[in-house]
């Protein structure tokens, strides 16, 4: 049985990883997932998160924003309303915690690495697309660091990529558009690394609670779903030598 | 093997949840998991949130605080910074959207039920007892409501409670206070209904991915520190008729 | 002629103070005078106030809040409304230099004592218990410097304590509930020593103008109720030596 | 013995208001007491205060402000830090009061008087200052009122002055200058009606606790001064027919 | 003499708008001048300004935002800072002019058109690009509406475009890259209509005065750019019949 | 023709300005220009702006605001709303940058000037009369400097006034009330030296384009009235030596 947009319960939509996609930053993309478009950029300040000076340790945190007219409907530019909603405020503290999940914050030095997803267009599934591209600035922020001599390595433990599963009717389904999302009963996150092990797994039944089993089939089509994204982290990056 | 605290890897903390606690609130209680205790009140407003204006339901929705010295150093007020921290912000929607998945808006009527859950003494696990405690003071404030004849009988679908499971060194534990909270390679937290479905997963492995088989060990023990819970609030609430 | 809880016109209502209230802090006490209920702790920090840096002075400052259910309609949260209103602020400040006026900020040396007023519960005269409770916390936060060798002896001068005084009806009443509080044509705070000296005389008339006689008679009641208020404050903390 | 500015202990400095100071509002004047001078201002605005619609009442309330160099050192702008401080807020709340007590809110309709005190140039007294000259500026407005036949009479119980008095060394001083004020060991501000009562009566004593009789002193100071502040508005307002 | 960028001084950089750029708004374009690039939306609301309730006329206003990263140094976010700065504010206010000043308001009916202009890379004259590329995205919006029939006709007196031109050492040049920008005595903007009438003349010496017939070749030099670009913007929109 | 209040089209209205107006501030000055009253302070920080510390350079930094009455009707404070309004920030940042051009920051050193000002009554012109006097307290302020050793000479490089021009009716005119400006088809403010060179030219046609001769004709008007404002400031100062 085909989803509504053709596809099959067990399929990602077209994904498109544009390197190189800003002039200023050290990393930066513009992921697609079907619809879905965010720009996620890497910079690299000197000076690491305040409770790690004298650590040696570096940093790691993100920003997410979304355009006014990214949405069906205008949404009020945060900086109005003066300060940042809690969706937001979660968005951009998942997708810290999973770039810091995968990284040595020894090998990084004292500095830290911002991580800004900007979601220019949105149908569904920005929070996990942000994770995937920004995955990729900041991997890339990393080899300007190692040109530059900052660094000597790349300080990446494993690749780390998320994607979205949800129950939709009786339906598991992978990777929902918006029209999907907004009816779905069931809604996860899942954040995974190159080997097949969890960073993050968030799974939420407000409309209606679901059972174990169907956990578990969740879980299946996420891990399906994170290693072909991160197939296409590999095609753009190449080696992490 | 023990726990640092003397108990088993399994076991909760000693709860205690205290009924009828403040005179002002519609339904308030204090609940204690250990050294844990948070007051939680359950306020009810004749008026539904702006979005379902005429649509004949109701909503709940929740705040959560800290006093400044609940936690071992000092922590500056939200309203002195003047605007919520993220894991407030996350913690509050959580709360929320736990307590709105067991109950039925459409016979709640158009009314909000505003949950505060404050914590006077944080020793880990503070954002679980809110939920196990607040869902205790949500009955009680509809118990109130069905006196007052608002309402024919309690719309809530079936029990609701939360509870911390993680993995500390190589061990799977349930109810983690803070000294062991701090060292988990994983946390999570679970909410569950009567019934043993899930309204709510989230784990993360900050400081390093866990296995398939890990995350199972880790839903078991959630499962039977909830289940106990339940029990609890039972013992607390009676027959919600 | 009684009162309608069935004081006389000169009696404090049941005053209770729990010392060692809380785990975390240096010093802790919940205070109920009646109905109203206030915890109170004090919090050392090794820095003295910015203005102070460099004179050998220690601080003291205090803030106060309200838990959104501790009065009968539910209080918005100021972090909700993103800045503190103006009554509070009033509060915390009179707390301050409350506090302030009887400690030999030289004997402190260059720390701060942050007071935290958190009412749980409310029923008139929460700022007058505020700085009652506040005291014994401040005092016990005290005795741990002095055990942890901070400071040689308590930096005290003399014992104070508040109390509110009002005019209802034609009657001069000491120590408002609610009910009459909010009835009374003035409306008088006091803070005084074990001396028996002001510390502090705040005395409104919004509703009436009051006769110099009538601020006689508040101010004798005013005494009584400090007097009784300190005794119960020696009996908790025994002797400063 | 005469004080620096060679003044008695008892007399004010020179006082003088000027009236229609602004050709925008309904009441203007700027007062000058010594250097202090502040520029007073009262708007009617056609609506009552939020929780007074259909009570037929009015409202009347009050804001201050000072400029930045006012005061010896430049004093940061309110809307840089993007909130009002403590003191200002204390200030505004009191000069609000004194003038909604001498003003029968019933017969002023459901109106807003909305009060502006800015302090252009600053040396002690502001706040008592600000209530003495909004008192006139407030009248003026009322007589704007009267004369667009909104009223039909001015609605005011009595006159309303305020000073301030304390004790400086060893002697109690009425109207205190910068110099003074900054060294007084008890400050205290008293609002008083034509008729000789109280409307407010504000005693400090942080650097020292005062004694009964001072505060007599004090009291008896306050009340000569605002005697002779009367009979300053009598004559630049002339009778309130 | 060439330029930096081997541009004429009266020559200005490759311009490029693309249409229809993202699919939820009603109009939107990206706008390139060179390496500055700018997503201009246009959003109808069906409700008009506070201020012209009830007057049959519409409204429209503009906001403007960068990327973090669309500058050489990361930006921190508005609503991180919790407030727009003032340089934004300028920019948004003139953009909103510049549209407000070509639009028949009674046209549009009692409807807002917000305007959102976000640079995602910035290399100098950002607020004229937005102001040339939102022309064309409300032009768009008001097609959108026309064919929904709210409106008969686009609204529109004439085509309006803006330019930057500059003096950088002693040449007067149009269209300034950042290079130039940051190096130039004298910054201008010119907002000109169809017609080759002025809607807006900014001009700053900041770093050095200049003289009036240096004023007159800017104003030259701007036409020409106008004039270009008021070509590009026809050839996408085509009649606006 | 006369115009309504009987000046001719190239008049300025009675400009006066009061030096010395405040006792605190290093220069201060009180500007009117017919009904509108500006104060006009300049105070000396003995530390230089952020982005200038070791340059040996100093920096001047300008403030305005309105008392809450000085219009027609009340304006709610920027301390009130918690932030600087859009059109505040503009005059702010104008006023800083005219005042900047004239002076040689090297000679200056590291210090900033703060220049505040209040309009305390406003008929039209408040941003130029601002300039136009806040140049005259800046000297005052660098001649306190002077006196006091703190620099050689006058840092000043040239005299700087400001004045609007407009296009009322068809009628270009010099220096208009608020009756016209609120009726003017083109608002136009012109900051300009003592050599007759321009420092800032912002024209304004947001009701109505304008023609390369009308603002010919304005600039003309402008350069006028610029001289004469610049007489009276010589006046008044004097001698810059």
């Amino acid at each position: 049985m085909k989803r509504f947009d053709d596809r099959d319960f067990d399929q990602l939509r077209a994904v498109k990883i544009t390197n190189h996609y800003l002039m200023h930053a050290e990393g930066s993309v513009l992921i697609e997932m079907g619809n879905t478009k965010v720009i996620c950029t890497a910079s690299v300040e000197e000076k690491t998160a305040q409770h790690l000076k004298g650590t040696g340790k570096g940093w790691i945190t993100a920003e997410y924003g979304m355009l006014p007219r990214s949405t069906g409907n205008r949404k009020t530019r945060d900086s109005s309303r003066g300060k940042v909603d809690g969706r937001t405020m979660e968005i951009q503290r998942l997708i810290g915690r999973a770039l810091r999940s995968v990284v040595d914050m020894d090998r990084l030095g004292e500095r830290t690495i911002w991580i800004d997803c900007d979601v220019i267009q949105a149908d569904g599934g920005t929070r996990t697309a942000s994770i995937t591209g920004a995955f990729v600035a900041m991997v890339e922020a990393m080899k300007w660091m190692k040109e530059k001599k900052l660094i000597d390595a790349i300080p990446v433990k494993t690749f780390v990529s998320a994607v979205s599963v949800g129950i939709v009717g009786d339906e598991t389904v992978l990777d929902l558009p918006y029209a999907e999302d907004s009816n779905a009963k069931v809604d996860m996150n899942v954040v995974m690394t190159d080997q097949g092990e969890y960073i993050e797994v968030q799974g939420t039944g407000e409309d209606s609670p679901f059972q174990p089993q169907q956990l578990q089939q969740m879980l299946e089509l996420a891990a399906k779903g994170c290693r072909e994204l991160i197939a296409v982290q590999k095609e753009v990056l190449g080696d992490l030598g």
